[in-house]
């Protein structure tokens, strides 16, 4: 749980000022002003006393422990400074203080000493270049931050500290409370695993907020996300997820920022939901942290303005949110209850005049009703609008019902008193409906995640014995780039069905071959020094006679001599033609920070002109790629469009999992290209026609 | 322009009450106390003054000429006093009262007398079921709305009218001026065409904004805002566009909403601009009507935050806007004027101690670099941040230029004062970057729409006797739909190329028109009774020998006269295979309001897969038939990908054009479905397979 951190007995903050304005007094300042319980030692030298509190020169000079550090001092002086923690036996720092690896070289390698240190003597860092962080728990502010958010359920962590105060600011005024506030700064020691894996089982949080630049151990931060996400719910924004993003985040901080389908990938398997402003980190954020999550997506929505309520009607819908019909009770209820020209479909139009009671009534009425997993109560104020007290009964039912309340007051002063009721009873408000709507969406996909079993892997029973000797073979040779027949090879050992193909070393052989296999046939040049074999003139399709195989054998042989005079002719593959089927693909690139990706869509030129790609990191189990098939807007294709028969699904899975299983027995392994993979009708099964596979 | 409600010189106000907190006190209070100049005639026959003001017991009973009426009884006694108001000689009414089309059919039949009557008295009505109008410019508040909106320069209108009130309440508090303010209620007379043209020339309107349900007159408002859209900004939400959204229109007002695409396509093609909330509404308006347009994609982003930098540069690229370089000389002058640490590149990260002047010197200089143009100026409050000065320098800067400068002052209670200084100087302020980059990239997709030329449509030389006589024989014959080998035939008389195709009456005469037209070939029953060729066997495709032809022709006279033993069987159409090309489709459906809506995709079972369509209203130009060809992701695919030869665009765009001209001659046309259109390479032209053509 990193207690040094959020629950220290005593905080030294080294570079303590007596000058109002000074970071080193507004820092101390923060840690006395907000009810921190435990000891404080403003370390100077060349002060004896400091807001009251007497002045230490140095952390050994204290006579107590020391729990935590926070250095303010200039980064040339922190290294020395942190081995007098190390010595006092201090477990955790927060390094404030500039000029690290934001600053260049030089800073960079200041960094590294840092890390040294604290390994040295068991310490944990956060920072350099950080704001700080506050702890709402422990009342300690141990940050140059303004003001002290409120208590409430979210921890939050942010790789950039502007935005930190920019937040803290946001949140003051939208009476938005936090459990822990952390400004990650470089990130030199502590990241944000470190504090997901300590927030995991904290009582005091529900959501896990991060603003991330870049993410470094991709892997592990997608595992150990993956085991959070069943206790918390985890919101992060990942900026630099464009070109001019990435270029801008480098330019900052010098990280790499990965690619855009890596993170993609990992979010979605982990369950982190993606926020794409603060504006939807903070929208999110309040809904899980004050509500219960939504367990059944039909909504309903309620609103005294017609309007409003269809605008919400059609973000539902985009948001993939179903407006339910309500039970007969319930229909029964509202008929009674309300005027005559009340429109009891949903949206419930409660009509202008509508009164506190007349909320009351619908929106009890409708959390009872089983249909309904979650409400959204729109209320704009009319002249008859009772703000507040229509509020404080949403408050009410809100509190004696176990589904997602939220509230869209709309509009601003008038409104404003209604929504400090809403707060009050922790009923999320939004001043739109299309962002109510978006948080409810949000909760819809992260129950869905939850819903999902944890993966399953299975393992096929392949030959990867002889994998190992074929991709040795290779690097035996000074290669990286795998054969053509060599891949096919690598396919077959792990049961991915390749056509029919002999190596012919005559026209003649080529021709029995061709038989063998049955009419048309391909004839391909066998020879490892030409890779781009169609340039030359190197392959024939659609053969249908021995005389056309004899033609093209003797042809190709001819010609490819004659283009590559030194070329190693091993002679013609004579292949089976594949007739019929839908061409798709699967591929996998190799992320800097996660590894392997691996991507499905439709093959040839729709697949290329298209960009209809699913992501997944592996390994994958048969439901994540389901997944993968299934998400592609091809898929309409694969299924079977307009009479269309329905292509053999299961053994694209099967493919798509044998080639997971590859990719993590050779890690070497770091790109391939099963392209086209054919697909035939359900139970006709699959075929690699062509594949390319890069080694390290 | 409206001046019966823009610029009235005397106002009654019929039902106005003595008692406070009823519409009848509320409204002639919003008329009395918000400085309108003109004469107020209270209308009510129990009182002899209210607020100050004589009543009278009519409008008859009023000395002087009255030019609005604002109405406010009950239902049933509105057409009586509408009478009245025509007689006086009124020529304009806002009819606020309830309790018509929107409550059924009795209430429809009322209105509609409403509207006869006006007609009969030279009268425009405003309403019914509606707040009113507010007009700063007259300074006159004719509504039930609580507070008097800042002057500005949107003229909003809404369908809505609880939207009206949560919106001015949103303005109040951010301080949005209005020009004009309009709730619509049922339009039962005035509607949004009323206003846009009324608008058009208005000086003291930049933007017009509305909330729309439904529009009736589809082909008009499409026609009136492309005009209008050269002089203003028209921003407008469309809601009720999903199915689930178009229920709630439906029950709410009882108005069709029309379909998505027609709107879709009628938006852009006049230049609005849509926003999908309320939030986008605000956003946008408050950018076109506070600073000048965006000339140049170019954008800079100046912050003292790297994180939020980082943030809108992702949003520009997803938007399309550039992060520009800037020039030498520019980069010359920030690297003398900023320390040394500032990132020069873009965005420009002033660093966090940024001072107000650090701000100035970025934003004066990069105004005036030609390769800027606009600026998102990110400030985030630090310790060192001077939060009203930076804003001041920003509204000093933006006033000297004429490229779009616009703020985002992140947090709330620290930068509040900023944003005020932001506003004194017409300097839109978001709270959030995605939120500004969205309101430049509005700002550039409207440029975009000004710089292209009006339309210039181009006539063909086509057979139009020729398709006046077979629709005219179609509907002779009491049918709707028009048979495979007429609509053959419409297409060939507007110069769409069909494959070669002959009626054969016996097996001789198809192997001899098979022999002309050259192998392979096809075979098709020809009969006006078949519809579905294909169910009963009476398709052959790919025949490549006299033989086959024969006998496909054969076995299909026997299987057809089994399967219907009645049909009229002239014989079998002998015809063209096409071999080759792109398969691709144009069509067209009507749309209730907007009428003819044009469609062009891929064809095939990828064009139906994956839903790939644009959307047009005829007649077109080539520049927007070219646009649809361009538009759709398919269209990588057809301009020549990864060495694939380009397919022939510009007959593509010929093909649209004369469709476009079809669909204009002949409004008897309500469907048609040309799929596939196979197009070759560039150069070789496309040929027309198969059209359904449906007649009204």
């Amino acid at each position: 749980m990193l207690e040094m951190f959020c629950d220290p007995q005593a905080v030294a903050v080294i570079g303590a000022s007596r000058r109002p304005g000074k970071l080193g007094y507004s820092v101390l300042e923060n840690v006395i002003q907000h009810g921190y319980k435990g000891a404080i030692y403003p370390i100077n030298p060349k002060a004896d006393e400091i807001l009251g509190y007497q002045c230490y020169p140095s952390v050994q000079a204290v006579p107590g422990r020391i729990d935590l550090a926070l250095i303010l001092i200039p980064s040339q002086y922190t290294a020395a400074t942190l081995v007098e923690c190390g010595e006092k036996g201090i477990k955790g720092a927060i390094i404030m203080s500039a000029g690290f690896r934001e600053a260049g070289h030089e800073g960079w390698k200041q960094e590294r000493e840092l890390v040294a240190i604290a390994h040295r003597y068991g310490m944990r860092l956060v920072g350099p270049n950080c704001l700080g962080i506050i702890d709402t728990v422990a009342s300690l502010n141990a940050s140059f931050a303004v003001g002290m958010p409120a208590r409430g359920s979210i921890a939050f962590m942010s790789q950039s500290g502007a935005l930190c105060t920019a937040l803290l600011d946001m949140a003051l005024s939208e009476q938005v409370g936090f459990s822990r506030f952390v400004s990650l700064g470089n990130k030199a020691d502590a990241d944000e695993i470190t504090f997901m894996k300590a927030w995991k089982g904290d009582p005091h949080t529900r959501v896990i907020a991060a603003y991330l630049e870049g993410i470094e151990e991709g892997k592990e931060f997608t595992r150990i996300a993956t085991e959070v996400s069943r206790e918390k719910t985890i919101i992060a924004i990942k900026s630099g997820s464009t070109n001019a993003g990435a270029r801008a985040v480098s330019s900052h901080t010098g990280t790499l920022s990965g690619s855009e389908a890596a993170y993609h990938a990992a979010f979605r398997q982990s369950g982190v939901l993606r926020a794409r402003s603060i504006q939807d980190l903070f929208d999110y954020s309040i809904a899980f942290a004050r509500q219960p999550l939504l367990l059944d997506d039909r909504i309903a929505i309620i609103t005294n303005a017609g309007g409003p309520g269809i605008m919400a009607a059609d973000a539902c819908e985009r948001a993939g949110l179903q407006l339910a019909s309500l039970e007969h009770d319930s229909v029964d209820a509202l008929g009674k209850g309300l005027p005559a020209a009340v429109s009891i479909l949903n949206p419930i139009d409660l009509l202008g005049d509508a009164s506190a009671d007349r909320y009351g009534l619908a929106l009890s009425t409708v959390l009872d009703d089983p249909n309904i997993g979650g409400v959204i109560v729109i209320v704009t104020p009319q002249a008859m609008t009772e703000i507040d007290n229509t509020a404080k009964l949403i408050g009410e039912c809100s509190k004696a019902s176990g589904k997602p309340v939220f509230g869209c007051f709309m509009g601003s002063g008038t409104v404003a008193s209604g929504i400090e009721v809403l707060n009050s009873y922790q009923v999320p408000n939004y001043p739109v409906p299309e962002r109510a709507v978006a948080a409810m969406a949000a909760m819809m996909r992260h129950r869905r995640w939850r819903e999902l079993p944890p993966i399953e892997l299975n393992s096929f029973d392949v030959d990867r014995g002889r994998v190992r000797e074929i991709l040795d073979g290779v690097r035996g040779e000074g290669r990286l780039a795998v054969g053509e027949a060599e891949a096919r090879e690598v396919m077959e050992a792990y049961g991915i069905p390749t056509p029919a193909t002999y190596l012919a070393r005559d026209a003649e052989e080529a021709v029995r071959f061709a038989e063998e296999i049955g009419f048309p046939v391909a004839v391909k040049v066998a020879s490892p020094d030409i890779l781009h074999k169609t340039d030359v003139g190197g392959v024939s399709l659609n053969l249908a006679s021995p005389e056309a195989v004899r033609e093209a054998f003797d042809l190709m042989i001819y010609r490819t001599g004659r283009y590559m005079a030194g070329a190693d002719i091993w002679g013609c593959l004579v292949q089976e033609m594949v007739v019929g089927g839908k061409e798709v693909k699967a591929c996998m690139n190799l992320d800097p920070h996660f590894g392997p990706v691996m991507m499905f869509g439709l093959g040839g030129i729709y697949g290329d002109a298209l960009r209809d790609i699913a992501c997944r990191l592996p390994p994958l189990d048969s439901r994540t790629a389901g997944e993968m098939v299934a998400e592609i807007q091809g898929y309409h294709l694969l299924r079977g469009l307009r009479g269309g028969k329905r292509s053999d699904l299961e053994a694209l899975v099967d493919v798509l999992l044998r080639l997971s299983q590859l990719v993590s027995d050779f890690p070497e392994i770091v790109e391939f290209d099963l392209n086209p993979l054919v697909v035939f009708e359900e139970g006709q099964g699959v075929i690699g026609i062509d594949m390319r596979l890069i080694l390290e």
